[in-house]
C-alpha cells in the first residue's frame, strides 16, 4: 500500500497554556498528511485533483488517535502516513507522528469520496473511487 | 453520570473550500465541551479548579470519532456531554453533537490526570484522581 | 452607524504556553463579530445573505489592532461592532473588545464587496455593494 | 537591521468556503515568522531563549495588515520578515508574504519583552529588553 512521509515543526501557537500541543492541532496536521499521501499517489495538487475527478472532497466518517507522548512548541516531528484499507467509496489512512524517533501518537483517518447531490448541490454522495485513483492507492509509489 | 448540555456555532472560519466543517474543529468544540462539564461538576472555572486540585491538565490519551452528518456555517448545534468511565487516574467523556435534533457528530475522549513531574516540570505524570472530584464526575448533577 | 453587540468566551485551547490569548484568535472573533453585524443588518444567515445578494463574499483589503491587556481562558468578553465607513464598494467595522467592563482590544477591517470573475470564477472582482445593503449598514438598527 | 526569509504552504484547512485563505490565519503564519527571525537571531530555539533571557514572552501591542491579492489552498508562499524598529522594551518587525514573486501581504506587529509580575505571575510587566538581544536584532545576519 502505497505511504508518505512528511515533516512538519510544533508551533508556539498550536500549544496550550499546559506547554504542550492543544490536541485538535494534530488533526490539522493529519489532514496535511493525507493531502500529502494523496498529491504525491495522483501527482498533482488537491486544487487540481478535485477537478480532474471532478468530485467535491473525501471528508471523514471517522477517526481515531492515541496519544502517547506530549510534543512542544520547537519539536520538529515527522508523519508517516500510509494508506491501510481501500473500498469501494471509501479509504482508511493511517498516520504515525514521531520525535526524536520515538512514536508520539497513532491515529487513523476514514474517508469517503463524495460528488454533490445532482438535485442539490449542498448535499453529497458518496461515489466509487475512479479505478485509476484506486490502483494509485493500492500500489505505492 | 454527569451530564452536561451546552450550544455553539459553526462559524465561517470553522469551515473549509467545501463549504462544511473542517473536521479538526469538532475536536475544538469537544475540548471545550469537556470543560464546561468539568466546570459545572466542579463549580469553578478551569483557571480556578487547575489551581484548587493542584494538577496540571487533563490532556488525552485517546479519542475517536464518528461523522454522520456535516455541518455548515450559521448551524446551531448542541453537545451533550458525559462521563462515560472514571478510573483510578483516568476518564472517558462522551459527546454527542447534534443539529435541528439529529446526531451529526459521536465522539468520545478519555483523559488522564496529571502533575508536573518533581524532578522535571516539562515532564507528566498521571496521578489518582481526588475522590471529592471522582464523586462529582460519577454521581451526577 | 450599525452597531451590534455579542458576547464570546475565551477557551484554553485560545491560548498559548503563556497562558495568555493567542492573538490571531482575537481575528477569528472579530470575523464573527462582523458576521453578526451583517447578519442583523440584513436579517438573514451569511449563508442566505451571499445567495440572495449574489456575491462571493466581503474579503479584507486592510486590518488593524491595538492590544491594550492581555484575556485568559474562562474570561467572558463582550465585543461592540460598528460601521466606521461606507464606500462604494468596500466598508470598514471597528471592533471593540471588552472584558469586565475594561477594553482589552481595538480592531478594523476594511472589507471588499466581491464577486467571482465572470471569465475565471477563481479571480475575485470587486462590484458597488447593492444600494440596499448600503442603507442597512448606514442607517443603524 | 536584521532579516529572515522562511517558506510555507497554505493549507485546506486554512482556506474558508469562498476558497482562499481566512485571513486570520496569516497572523498565525506572522507569528511563526517572528519565531523563525528570534530563533535566527539568538541562535536557540523560542523554548530556549524565554529560559535564557528569563522573560515571559513577546506579547502584541499592536499589528496592521494589507491584503494585496488572496492565497488558496497548495500555494507555496514565501515569508520576509524584518526589523524595522527596536526600543527600549518593544520592538516592531514588517512581514512580507509573496506567492510566486508577488506581493500578497504586508504586515506589521510590534511586540513588548515582558516578564511577569513579581507579586502576580499572572500580570505581565514590560521591561528592558537586553542589550544583547537588541544587539542582534539591529546588527543582522
Amino acid at each position: 500500500m502505497l505511504t508518505s512521509t512528511h515533516k512538519t515543526r510544533i508551533e508556539w501557537g498550536d500549544c496550550d497554556p499546559a506547554g504542550i500541543i492543544f490536541y485538535p492541532r494534530y488533526f490539522d496536521i493529519f489532514d496535511v498528511s493525507t493531502t500529502v499521501l494523496l498529491e504525491r499517489a495522483l501527482g498533482m495538487k488537491k486544487i487540481a485533483y478535485l477537478k480532474a475527478y471532478a468530485f467535491a472532497g473525501h471528508p471523514l466518517v471517522e477517526t481515531r488517535a492515541r496519544f502517547r507522548l506530549p510534543t512542544r512548541y520547537g519539536d520538529e516531528v515527522s508523519i508517516e502516513s500510509a494508506v491501510v484499507a481501500c473500498g469501494r467509496a471509501s479509504f482508511t489512512i493511517g498516520h504515525r507522528l514521531s520525535h526524536d524517533g520515538t512514536l508520539a501518537v497513532e491515529g487513523s483517518e476514514t474517508r469517503v469520496w463524495v460528488v454533490a447531490h445532482p438535485d442539490d448541490p449542498k448535499r453529497m454522495v458518496s461515489q466509487a473511487i475512479p479505478p485509476e485513483v484506486v490502483a494509485r492507492l493500492t500500489h505505492g509509489s
